[in-house]
């Protein structure tokens, strides 16, 4: 007889980590949560926390997902850009930088009041129909694609270009600055120079195009904050990552909602699943997520589930709806283990790309907690999954890229170094 | 409102760890000190264990405190004498060779008899000036400077030089041999060679010039040991530090009075606090420390403060000395912690360069208890600041460079890794 065939479900919650808070009688959003299914996954599994590169580093949720799906981030990584692009099946060429975009919102003062045009959803695609082939400069062609919400992609394609440069975007919980110049990181730099001078044309070009467009002088008169520029982050010009999936001769597959998980799953080598209603925001349809991870297990061995409203809404430093939402994904896995076929031997795996507290609304250096369940792994005492729970766990502290090669042990995918 | 600021005071206990001992019916020096203050620390923070650099290798204070500053020393470090250099504020040129010195004691057959001629306060001064501008085959000249208690800088400039040489200070412990002679540590290396050579021309004459000086005439007559020899070691060319405070963008200081960890802070960027008062041993005026790290946090973000006696006692074989002195610095601490304003977010951390246990009476790769206190840390089950306390608390085991970006993390000075 055929022996039995491994498999893991491996759910990532972003920014799932958090601090103390005293509101919470001194617990975390995560230990305060009711979470009886990852609970029962933690008292049969072994429990550790991770570190996304190493403790105290705080890593974007690029760099944190790269880490999750195995590749060095101090090695592979060039900005978001490249990824955000990959998310969205734009193919880059050689030579072509890639940005994260941002609609957002300025005033007559060209100060940012909102860096996410109120997480505008709807008119989108007509805002960027106006944007899409600006010309810069007469020869630079520039591609503009929508992702997930108010992000997009700006492709600048026709010239030298270089990705050291500064971000327009000043990032996290810093509304109300006047609009950043883009500049070279090193003034030396005479293809950074002018390349961040190139930035700075198109964000002064989606100006005074999104200003006065239909779907914006709606939204104003609907009380709704104007997509009236974009701003850039994350440049990066090449993607220089080979498939996880290759070098480990599996199948896996991630049900994801937003594009830059979903662009480093494709780059990883990973089928990618995403539908509509998977919004990667607390209104995603996780139930759709959990049915679609069922059923991509049928020819995946490995199959990640992203969920992002962790992350969102510590970001706003919404605790109350953080709790909330971790009791519906808590929900969403219960339903998974009550249908997780017994054809082969499975494994459900926790993580997540980094923490993000809510009282600090950024992403922060703590480790995140993480557990590997299976019939056969090394349980320990831990009975709840909360960052202080796992923290005594028999996984103990690793990385994030060493809590996939567990994971790829359980599931028997990995090969020996040595002989 | 603005959000409030975030520092943190960082102890630093110069040879803080130990092993357990017979005669503390097991416990170590740091476990038999009553420490209620740090103990309070450590209820309320998050404890763990560190190494320098990696578990099992036994680092020098110059080496430990590099570490601790967030350096790698692998890249970073050639030899203590330029730090010693810096941590006096003498500039070396480009070429100089710096060495550390000791204030040392032979006898009449050239046997060491004492590696710091009785820890030399007095009259350091003149013996220093006997020996500057010492001129050594012809062209080269010797600046010689008093450091802390017996300790000394040694540069050498005028020719070309090479800091691939050993030490003619035999280290910790090793009293009664004959003076070592310095030599090349590859015998291929002429320029080396040539060093060595000098080297033992400047040992030499240091002790024809010190043997008669009247300081140490009136030093024998008092029953002292006479300082009548100078033992280099640490020989270094370059310092390849870039500011740790420029680059996290914070205001550090440093409260510290061994020139050494003064040297290491300067090249870190950090403003450096000494007053006569610090010895850099068990009389070192504690409050007065204190007092000068809270006036610090005024305009700092970091301040660390650093205390020599436990190393000093260790190194000496007085484990009662080390208890005791321990059991000042956390009275210290409770001063602090009863005086640290609340006009900011404040945390407090302990830590040590490395463990030197008093039977050993040398720096062992022992792991340092470590704690980090603050009101949003992930609290563990750690009831007091020890050395097996630690080993279970929520921190893990983790470097001294990882411990000071996790600091770094809570005061919120690191930066994100990604978008």
């Amino acid at each position: 007889m055929a022996k039995k065939e491994r498999k893991a479900i491996y759910l990532l919650q972003d920014g799932i980590g958090g601090r103390p808070r005293k509101d919470l009688g001194g617990k975390t959003e995560l230990e305060a949560a009711e979470t009886p299914n990852f609970d029962k996954l933690a008292r049969k599994g072994i429990c550790g926390i991770i570190d996304p590169i190493a403790p105290g580093i705080r890593v974007g949720t690029d760099v944190g997902h790269l880490a999750l799906f195995g590749y060095n981030p101090l090695k592979v990584y060039d900005g978001r850009g490249p990824i955000e692009a990959a998310g969205i099946d734009f193919e880059l060429k050689e030579g072509d930088l890639a940005l994260r975009g941002n609609f957002a919102t300025v005033n007559e003062d060209m100060v940012i009041t909102d860096r996410r045009a109120g997480r505008i959803r709807e008119g989108r695609d007509k805002l960027a129909e106006s944007l899409d082939k600006m010309k810069l400069n007469d020869k630079i062609t520039v591609y503009f694609r929508i992702a997930t919400e108010h992000r997009a992609v700006v492709i600048l394609r026709g010239d030298k270009f270089s990705s050291y440069i500064t971000s327009v975007d000043p990032g996290a919980g810093n509304e109300g600055v006047k609009l950043p110049e883009c500049k070279a990181k090193d003034s030396n730099f005479s293809i950074a120079k002018k390349t961040a001078s190139l930035i700075n044309e198109f964000t002064l070009k989606s100006y005074e195009i999104l200003k006065k467009h239909p779907v914006n002088i709606q939204r104003i008169k609907q009380n709704k904050p104007p997509a009236n520029i974009i701003l850039t982050r994350g440049a990066g010009m090449e993607v220089r990552i080979k498939s996880i999936a290759d070098k480990f001769n599996i199948r896996g597959a991630c049900v994801a909602g937003e594009s830059t998980i979903l662009g480093i799953a494709k780059l990883a080598g990973f089928n990618t699943i995403y539908y509509p209603e998977f919004t990667a925001n607390i209104d995603t349809d996780l139930y759709k997520k959990a049915d679609a991870a069922l059923e991509a297990l049928k020819d995946n061995e490995l199959v990640i589930i992203h969920t992002k409203g962790t992350d969102v809404t510590s970001h706003d430093n919404r605790p109350k709806d953080k709790i909330n939402f971790i009791e519906k994904v808590d929900k969403m896995m219960g339903y998974i283990i009550d249908n997780i076929p017994d054809d082969f031997i499975s494994y459900i795996a926790l993580a997540g790309d980094h923490s993000t507290p809510c009282a600090m609304q950024i992403h922060t250096g703590d480790p995140v907690p993480v557990l590997i369940y299976g019939e056969d792994v090394l349980t320990d005492d831990v009975t709840s999954y909360g960052e202080r729970a796992c923290s005594k766990g028999g996984l103990h502290r690793i990385t994030a890229n060493q809590m996939l090669l567990c994971i790829l042990d359980y599931i028997n995918a990995t090969y020996r170094f040595g002989a």
